[in-house]
């Protein structure tokens, strides 16, 4: 059974791996994927975005250990959830609710995991003590039942807003990686024609679909304006920033070869404003 | 079988996936676990602590395989040690020794691994040429006495100094963790009571236990003082400094949702102070 | 089944996990080992020789997953090969061509993996959704005629010059290790005698034996001139430069518990000659 873990430890002490160890004694059997341990320390909403884009690549049953938990030792409660074909285990602050909103509308269990009372546990290490036996508890084949009393309501996030009017949705900047890519709050986006992109917002409360222009559209983000929305990164100069569809199908601003970060000076949390274009206007040229 | 892995190697170069790939060759059905790779270059203290503090987390026969070794090629042993329910294949040069200080009084066997004739054995990466096969090798079910000719003593490093005089501990930093959380010498420290807490030295000459208030108690580190021992970083505010017992029972300087090592300037190896406080006084408070 | 993995995008992202999920689901027992993923984004010759000093180190039937894919959406082909015992999956831009080099003169049979007209596939994540399925095929079982049609010629990498005349060796730094080792294109080196070493050059024209002497050769890189090729670190003084023949069998410029790049403020790329010195005089002396 696959357990895959999502933490702002980083990989430079022993946390990660002191974890896995603990998993390996309750379930013998359990494999790891680390899917980060890079989450800035104790951002929340960054793991969030995170959990959201990685989770459903994943096979059926997989647990996702989940610890990015500024709350640790006090009274957020740690929690087990299972939806769809999916376990979760974290602290209770929010950390799941974008995948939760993704997963809708599957069915969504949830308990409160019960600290065992002959159990040493640490006041500052509940992924050691707490989150990691619960989620190789749940590998090991245990239902949810075995782990606490089911709860109703989980802390929810809020969302990225985005907002619709005069053609223009307002998002937000969620994550740069590695590569200088800036990805967007605006999507879910798809290719429905040669020339022309569907919106179906994931977030915000206009829930219709919105054709997008891939020839006139436009993108603002930092002091840059991009016009039009590219498929490759090669349809672009080298050095030159662009449009594209992300591969979490969210509206990405890049660099052909290097960083459009860098070379924005964007953050993550800043501001996108996507023109969504003429359509009419693009099929007439 | 699980093969823990503690080496100095980054993460960045192909040496600890080459050792793997050397181990799967010689066992099949090994499993790695990474503790971490990101000991300072040549830091065999460093890797002692990070050792002592994650072993006892893993399943009983587990091996680690420990490369930090700054005298690779030279006349240093590589030894394969049994101890307690573990196994640690090393260079003998005392960076299991606080591993093994805390597995007493269990039964130690160890033995020098002889350098097979016929290998093909690189002078300056003996982590893949002779750790490596030595740590599949007992993975795969092999005793110690298929590695090499058994040896008495082994190598020791210094134990970090731990003084008690006058109501007053001396101990030194060990680690800075990724959230800035300074790990001392001074433990293991349990809660004895409400308002109380056991101090039973695990280093030093004084090794009766001293009663520490969690009220009164004030540790100096750096150029700070902080007064009392929490229960959790929620007991301080935002960005105020704590003291509190960390994970693996060492007193811990740190700050809630900030970083101590920032705000105190403080390195690895810098002393410690604190100071037990007056018991009765706490509990006449 | 072992599926190494070798890529430019770092462990800050989710990529790497995401691609693991992915082939999970395919390959239920996929055991996955990081070669790394820390190549320089783009970087597809650093890459390529990471992955030259790399593979022969793994069992025989391991899948190398290589994705560092600069050109990824455009025309390049996503291709499999199979070479000698091993497999590999990568674009073909020339990233697999040190290590085909190496096993030459073994047998070498490629695809081009066909993208499923059915998939989902991103314009910008080939890693998930073609190389980590193909991948993960090879690595259940099927063989290559399964993931395309047959292609006769790969992407070639210009080779590192590696000039000799005049009992000079010229070639480069290939690598900058974590220590601040450089490695260099000049070898396979070994030792055939107490004092003098064969060299047989694995790039350039000239491919008949060299002999080198211990003694007296000398190497010449950045403003450092290292005279000897000395067999271990701890022959040098701590914090001296020294040459040595490092892990892979290539001529390395070291420090002994220090950083040659550092002293010698070398990158990547930079030329390195080597004089390989009088063989009788060595003798004599």
């Amino acid at each position: 059974m696959i357990i895959a873990l999502l933490t702002d430890f980083g990989v430079d002490d022993i946390y990660d791996g002191v974890m896995k160890g603990v998993m390996s004694r309750i379930c013998t059997g359990a494999r790891f994927i680390d899917i980060t341990h890079s989450i800035e320390p104790q951002n929340v909403r960054q793991a969030a975005f995170a959990l959201m884009s990685a989770f459903r690549y994943f096979p059926a049953q997989t647990v996702f250990l989940v610890v990015v938990d500024p709350g640790v030792g006090s009274t957020r409660r740690p929690i087990a959830v299972q939806a769809g074909d999916y376990f979760f285990v974290a602290p209770d602050n929010g950390v799941l609710s974008y995948a939760m909103h993704l997963l809708k509308p599957k069915r969504v269990e949830a308990v409160e995991i019960a600290m065992k009372p002959d159990a040493e546990i640490s006041n500052t290490f509940h992924g050691r003590d707490v989150f990691a036996p619960a989620a190789a508890t749940l590998a090991s084949g245990m239902g949810l039942a075995q782990l606490g009393r089911p709860i109703e309501k989980l802390m929810t996030l809020p969302f990225p807003e985005l907002v619709y009017s005069g053609r223009e949705l307002i998002g937000e900047v969620t994550h740069i990686d590695r590569f200088g890519n800036l990805v967007t709050s605006i999507g879910h986006m798809r290719w429905s024609d040669q020339d022309k992109l569907r919106l179906s917002p994931v977030f915000g409360d206009h829930t219709e679909p919105i054709p997008v222009s891939a020839l006139n559209a436009t993108a603002k983000v930092g002091g840059g304006t991009i016009t039009g929305v590219r498929r490759t990164y090669a349809e672009a100069e080298r050095g030159h920033l662009l449009s594209l569809v992300g591969s979490t199908s969210f509206l990405e601003v890049s660099m052909n070869q290097g960083s459009a970060a860098e070379r924005l000076d964007v953050e993550i949390g800043d501001r996108v404003v996507l023109h969504v274009g003429d359509i009419d206007a693009a099929v007439r040229d």
